[in-house]
């Protein structure tokens, strides 16, 4: 019997703790997207609690932090004010604690363990009756944390924050000035509000972009002028990465006139039909699509995610608060004419696809690996398991999906996806995750053990991959 | 090499192996939902032959019995006449154990030989060459044994039968008079015959519905009234569960006086589109949902489930003959905006929601995670694996889904949905596989040898959820 | 640790390592479907270069050969030139195996080197560094090979190709004739091209029909009593196999005269509606199935194979160039109405269906339960595993998925589906799985050791069962 979260924790077999302890472990990170403030890496934020680092905190009444762990205390049944509620820190971390204990088989379990044993150094499970204790630990070791220590901590060697494409990216700039913090921090082109057409502030989203560019946007191609200036923009701010979510992907190509009209018509906040959503999204995305061709920006698509399905609850919390889902419609027909239509212009750049359903895998490899091309390695990534997906069994899914249809050594490796600075111990779960498998598959007699070829399998897919990918071509 | 069906079946490990002797063995069962015919546990019924009990019967020229069976023994070339046919009962049982030796990892092989072994102590493989031997110790055993006995050997606490919300309860008032059977049995509302507004023989129901109610039922607003008054009298007569089964699950919110109107149509037999039926599920779905709030019914969903493909043999055979399969069209949209329409209102009671495509387990499971909510633990359930799914790979998934996606100690557990008295097998075989599943976590290190903790896991997920879940608070 | 490709390959256990070489290993091979040409058998076709076989020739121009591998160069990055252009043979070989080397986990890998095995008995696994040296020891191999030789070398039974239905049969009659060759050869009636009625040259292909039954077909009634011709001519040449693939599947009842319009539209190239395809398809495959309870064909349904996703690429290479895909559309609905409607006629005759969408695999199954029927045993044939999907994940789930929900030991088992004479490794593939599975059930006590029963299994599936079900009853 394997002790919990030893050194060989998720490695059940030798050639795969070989090839972690000599190769996964002490690479350095490229999480090329998750959702950090880059305001607190500047800032070089420090925390009084790990309530507020790890859980949630309060800022004008409004709850922010990690609505993962805001789900699994819901279904606890822990209640609101110990959650996004105006109850002690201390009270919230025990709550915490003893949804923690019930999360058996969860990602959280085994991410939050990884956490408190590499940012703390703590071994012990935490459990509701040493929660106190852990908690008082924990806010003691905090003094001497902050944020870019934990970055450092964590061996990040370069992130991609996620940014609106209205902001002047100051941040960015003055933290790229401070040559004492060797992290590289890059700005990713966030296009959502561009895209959201149906949204009630879509022409409001428009107004503002028409004043950071100093344009009247009045019609399609205004848009698509004042957006190109934003991209160009990013690009000069060490931006390389363009990434879009959706909820149902829907495209439909029209007459540009058309979609002219949709545009002038959803300014005017009239109803649009589904129709005319899918014939926006063709116009709009196969602009961005050439876009990134342009600038060389990575192309990331997030299919299916699913927003706000509680009606009650986004009116009291708003947004990003743990009441996301997952989608269930088809997408692959519409989702092919999208890239056939880059490509038949020869403009389809390296792209990755992520989605958070996982009976799309076989369908969207398969689409990928029609669209394939020199000289990249991987032109077309199918994208690691995201968000609800990032557990033990949606990781295998993934990665065994991708060498079943694909070429795994090609592969671009994890991202966090994440709004918290400990997260990057995800990095390390998806790294024992993929040395037990690369070790099982060995050691079955299904892959010969050429030493050096899975060593350098690992690293590539560790780090190597992503800094290519993310590199201008 | 394990031994077939010994003590450990299923049980693959050692510590699984110790929860099970230790914990989830000798608990009694909580069968929140089956199709139990309420009359013949009254009656105390007895059988002369296995095959009537275990496979089929003919009464009034049309068969009844267990159709999972009736299906494999198609699939085994068996011709009718063999299966709800004419032909003698012992010849049947024969060709039903050809038929299961046949069965090589289908789940019917591992139930029926629990069942052997459980309530006969048979531990001899069925085949073909012992059969008419079996068949005679079987009956031979049969002789002692009586629908009530069976309860008991089952170790069976609690059942919750499937009735028509015309029935007056007149069996199950009766049984819970006689207090000298400790099983307690209780009632539950199943609604599909007033959601089915398409059925040839809708407005016949409703008619029958008038004539229970001594009501006049010309408008929705009828309707309801009509329905609240059945419903009032099952809480009377200790009913705690609602449920109903889907095809499609469709639900568009319209106008009460639109709804109306496509009621009247529905009772003048004029043709109803998709979105008429679409848009009567949203306004009854609706009224039942509130319903289970104000009579504490736990709502049960079971989705995709399609119906009677097979037109000639439901011609000649009837409804339940084992011609049913599982959709493969979408819903969670839908699904999210019935229980989001009753969230709105602060009417969302306690939930099951099963189905019966695996794919949709990831989406449905972040689905339910969006309408948790205290002081409930699991408020919203995703429901066991079902009826076509309840194998070892099937139960496993639908485990191993609800642990990534949520938390497991909460999950309300097993339920036969059976026609048979001797289906109490499967709780067992559930309980194996739960505790097997906790084991290997355990021993592949991924979760810590708490003994306490696993042990209160396993009984809650076995009996004590359920006994929770299912009272009135 | 088990060592690569030994004689145990893919077998992990006792009881399947005994199974697979006491019953599996020499049995014959029965191939039902594959897309071997008919004239290169006959003419007995030899081999300068392992590339032109293996991997790709151009003939007028156009390239042919193993598209699987194509995909993948593709996504190694390697230059169009070196795998459909006009690069040197051995370089292309080159870039095939350092494409393979990275093919970690993939089934190409397997089948790869299972052939070089079995038909070049070379052990070493492939890489870039050896790639030079195996080439050319290939091409000396290849010069005392022939496609007859290696067809008996890889134990050939019986093959079916996939033919034209306007093809004359001349090459299977002159093989027939040819007693020295023992293999049976029969062609199977590939009825795309007539129902594929949106396709630019759909008219055409009518026209040709006209030609070749010396009729003029102006109307459905014409074209079913053209095709019936042709039904009639496989039939009397061997042919016991129909098969068609679908892109999405559709299927809507309509009267003969409607559809008799939408075919006249067809021939006139007016743009036809999906309502229009899903009614023709509607008749034409009644039609078809029909005709084959009349000709005792076995209907084959390839589901959701999309075609020629990249339109630049379909341009320069046409077909079967590696650019095809897995639809994600709903089918079950349409896929019953269609069985049904022939099952209300009594002319369902034994069908075989497969999938590329894994997530198909239980609503589909569920589906063919409801059609099964006396005498046959598995009238209705749940396909396996297929193109993309034929990996080790992805037979072991079609194989699990067909043991829970039917009988596995009924199953037609393994086919090609290849244009390689090389292919017949996969049977031998498929072949390990299949004992790896049972040995597994049986070794963790899931079904008895019953060691005549299990190799009887094994050989009905790797055998008899395909025998059985293309003779003629």
């Amino acid at each position: 019997m394997k002790s919990f979260n030893d050194k060989d924790f998720m490695l059940q077999n030798e050639v795969g703790q070989k090839l972690y302890h000599e190769v996964a472990e002490s690479l350095p990170i490229f999480d090329f997207h998750c959702h950090l403030p880059i305001e607190e890496i500047y800032s070089d934020r420090t925390y009084d609690s790990i309530t507020d680092l790890w859980l949630v905190e309060k800022k004008n009444g409004k709850a922010f932090g990690d609505h993962y762990k805001w789900r699994l205390m819901r279904a606890n049944g822990v209640d609101e004010a110990y959650i996004t509620g105006d109850k002690d820190k201390k009270e919230k971390f025990v709550k915490w604690a003893d949804t923690l204990q019930n999360a058996f088989l969860n990602p959280l379990y085994h991410w939050s363990h990884l956490e408190l044993k590499q940012y703390f150094d703590i071994d012990e499970p935490l459990t509701s009756d040493n929660a106190e204790k852990i908690y008082d630990l924990l806010n003691e070791k905090l003094k001497s944390l902050s944020v870019r220590k934990l970055l450092v901590k964590a061996n990040v060697h370069t992130l991609y924050t996620t940014d609106d494409p209205l902001s002047d990216l100051h941040y960015h700039q003055l933290l790229r000035q401070d040559k004492s913090f060797k992290v590289v921090v890059n700005p990713a082109f966030r296009a959502d509000n561009f895209i959201k057409i149906y949204a009630p502030n879509f022409s409001e989203v428009i107004t503002a972009l028409g004043k950071v560019t100093n344009k009247e946007i009045t019609s399609i191609k205004d848009l698509e002028d004042a957006l190109d200036e934003r991209l160009a923009y990013f690009a000069e701010n060490g931006c390389l990465a363009f990434d879009v979510s959706f909820e149902d992907f829907l495209y439909q190509k029209a007459d540009i006139d058309e979609v002219d009209h949709i545009f002038k018509n959803a300014l005017n906040h009239e109803t649009l039909t589904k129709s005319d959503l899918a014939k926006y999204y063709a116009e709009i995305l196969h602009f961005f699509g050439k876009a990134c061709a342009k600038y060389h920006f990575v192309m990331q698509y997030h299919l299916k995610a699913l927003r706000n399905l509680n009606s009650r609850a986004f009116e009291t919390l708003g947004a990003d608060s743990g009441y996301d889902a997952i989608s269930d419609t088809d997408l692959i027909h519409d989702l092919t004419h999208c890239l056939d239509d880059l490509e038949k212009e020869n403009s389809l750049y390296k792209t990755i696809i992520y989605t958070l359903d996982p009976s799309d895998y076989e369908p969207l490899l398969a689409m990928c690996g029609s669209f394939q091309k020199a000289p990249y390695r991987g032109k077309i990534q199918f994208g690691a398991a995201w968000w609800f997906n990032d557990h033990r069994d949606g990781m295998e899914k993934q990665m065994r999906a991708l060498a079943n249809y694909s070429l795994l050594p090609h592969f671009v490796g994890m991202l966090t996806d994440s709004r918290s600075f400990l997260s990057y111990a995800r990095h390390d779960y998806f790294r024992r995750l993929l040395c037990n498998l690369i070790g099982k598959t060995v050691e079955d007699g299904e892959y010969p053990l050429n030493e050096e070829f899975l060593k350098k399998m690992v690293k590539k897919i560790s780090f190597d991959n992503a800094v290519e990918f993310f590199t201008k071509d």
